[in-house]
């Protein structure tokens, strides 16, 4: 595996494209495009919450009716059409009619995704104009790809990129590219084909379908479900993955080196929206390990990087472990606690069940970009890691002022 | 039901005490006596955290020894007794023990609370003197109640009692007095003996024990359970009521007067938790109506209660009714979002599933004490009301610096 240059337009085939609608006050660009000049097979995944935006219900039909193939995908920012009714989904079909047009392909080949704040109509005027700007702009460079994925930001303080070459079993070099935003209202549980962080992962690889979605589906999970900003699920997340076969070859249905290389792209994208929580001064890392299954390991990990205490603990550069127990014995795992052990940042605070720690140095250790908790609790053999960031004053700031 | 001065003292039969042991810097006493001139039935919930505080593995104990019967509760604040191991089990037997001793009444008859920082062993000569300091100064006066209600707070920022007299069915009066405390770490959600919200309940009416105890657990689900400041559950928590029968008349197996009257009692209290949340400046009420059964109603209600973004636009006075919405959503309850209203402050902000508010309006509203939600869901016939406090500046400040 080797680290390339860029973003979604680093594989083969794919061009991409910002422009400015201005939906937000800022003189960011706020409309994406990205396309790929062959079909692509396409996995998704979208968010468990109850109310979905447009977008999601749009682009599922689409990829319904396509049978899972893609050409492009368009995205707003500054507004997350939810909670817009009969309206929403009519501006979310014309968004994706538009860029057909623009683009002379199928409508159905188009998915949509939108983020930003919640219950405002589109100003479909202003986004018809800024996807028809963007179809002219179209290009395959690194730079396009980097000015689309920084129209995809909302709070976000930097874009968020990433790509990587490999080779698969059969020798065959592909790349896979990927861009994603999030910053607030993230703790996404993403479910198959029905998760706002928004994360768009283009490939030259020829994949099947369903493998792609099984890999997507399984990357998931281990990486931005296991992410943690605020613990308010978005009505937007998504996840789409185009592979458009440029590179060649047989068709792909299983590969371990290409789920490597897919979960890697995954991890390093995730590893950055937790990095730019909305006020975030520390990534926090949960490593839950001997726990009862795998599942009780992932709840627990959840639990400690999303509790407010340990949050602001860890904010306040407390070694204040305590918390950090009672949001496992919270989380309702099995744990005995009489021999539970937890480290900060490699050094031991709890060990058989009893805080012994030198304060001092921890508290010295806690002063780190990144704090890495790793709890013991001799329950079993599974483990599981959270990413979540700390809990700060421009946390409350940014959310007390957002929608005015 | 007529407001009666006072807390645990108000009933007839109940002396209270506190006493300063020095547990923490401030001035202020942290260990706290309720005694009953006559043995007591007595009905409790303790937290359902899997690391539970010392205190509750021996006041459970007791209680099964006993038979249900209490004459005292000893309590100190300034130190969870919690991840203290077998050195804290042997603590919170001590308490017990020595409260028994000066009081003369038999160890089993005695219950023990903590509350304060995990992981800490109890300095234990400081709280026996603390102990026997109090167990000299009990007196069943309206001040002493409340000296005894000052003792158990942390960061609490105002004593928390209150007390009232009603008749049952026969025309008997008796009176109910309680004290409680709790500020952060407060998302309770206690279960039949085996819940740091504190909370005694002393009454002079004569009670069956198993009634009582089904009282118990009946209002403690629609009262503190139903209340959510941080999101974080204690190892702590628990609710103890004695009933000392002093009112006189026959034992009481069913009286709906009484069950109006505790319910009254703990809904008062758990609102003042509430209302005293860590940097609270706004109470939060949700009520979740024509919801599909009760269980989806409460789970709706506390989601967006436990919000943190709801919590940060409360904090900000921002009508950004969409974060409500997405709770809701997120909750995973079943809605029918193309007909979901939600009024704010009496005001209404969605109709129909979109937004549609006088915007200044509701902004000028929002600048109360006391913020009410109402989400109407149209999918059943279920309520239920949830308390929650906004998330400000300063309960960061407050929670990155407790421990230090």
């Amino acid at each position: 595996m080797k680290l390339k240059e860029g973003g979604v337009t680093a594989p083969q085939g794919f061009s991409a494209a910002a422009a400015r609608a201005g939906l937000r006050k800022s003189q960011r660009p706020d409309i994406a495009l990205i396309l790929s000049s062959a079909d692509c097979a396409c996995a998704a995944v979208f968010t468990s919450n109850e109310l979905k935006a447009a977008c999601i219900h749009v682009t599922a039909r689409h990829l319904n009716r396509s049978g899972g193939k893609l050409r492009c995908v368009v995205v707003n920012s500054g507004n997350a059409n939810a909670l817009t009714g009969r309206q929403g989904i009519a501006a979310a079909e014309a968004m994706c009619t538009e860029a057909a047009k623009a683009l002379k392909i199928r409508g159905e080949l188009v998915a949509v995704a939108s983020t930003g704040i919640i219950g405002i109509q589109l100003p479909l005027d202003k986004v018809i104009r800024g996807i028809r700007e963007a179809a002219g702009k179209l290009s395959t460079s690194i730079s396009a790809g980097s000015r689309a994925a920084e129209a995809i930001l909302t709070t976000d303080t930097c874009r968020k990129e990433y790509a990587i070459e490999t080779s698969l079993s059969d020798g065959r070099r592909i790349t896979i590219g990927g861009m994603t935003k999030g910053s607030g209202m993230i703790a996404p549980r993403m479910k198959g084909l029905h998760a706002t962080t928004l994360t768009f992962v283009t490939t030259d690889a020829n994949i099947e379908r369903n493998y792609l979605q099984r890999c997507l589906e399984e990357a998931t999970e281990e990486t931005y479900n296991m992410i943690t900003v605020d613990g308010d699920m978005s009505t937007n997340d998504c996840i789409i993955v185009m592979a458009n076969g440029l590179a060649g070859g047989p068709l792909i249905r299983h590969d371990e080196e290409f789920e490597r290389a897919l979960h890697k792209v995954m991890s390093e994208l995730a590893r950055m929206v937790a990095m730019d929580g909305e006020g975030e001064t520390r990534l926090i890392s949960v490593e839950i390990v001997n726990a009862k299954d795998r599942e009780e390991a992932r709840r627990a990990a959840l639990a400690v990087a999303g509790s407010n205490l340990v949050k602001c603990a860890i904010f306040g550069g407390d070694p204040n472990v305590g918390r950090i127990a009672s949001a496992i014995g919270a989380s309702g795992v099995h744990v005995n606690f009489s021999r539970l052990d937890i480290d900060i940042c490699g050094e031991p605070a709890v060990k058989g069940g009893l805080i012994d720690m030198d304060r001092e140095k921890v508290a010295k250790l806690m002063k780190r970009r990144e704090i890495e908790i790793v709890a013991n609790l001799h329950a079993g053999r599974h483990a599981a890691r959270a990413l979540g960031s700390d809990l700060s004053y421009d946390y409350v700031r940014i959310n007390s002022a957002y929608s005015t």
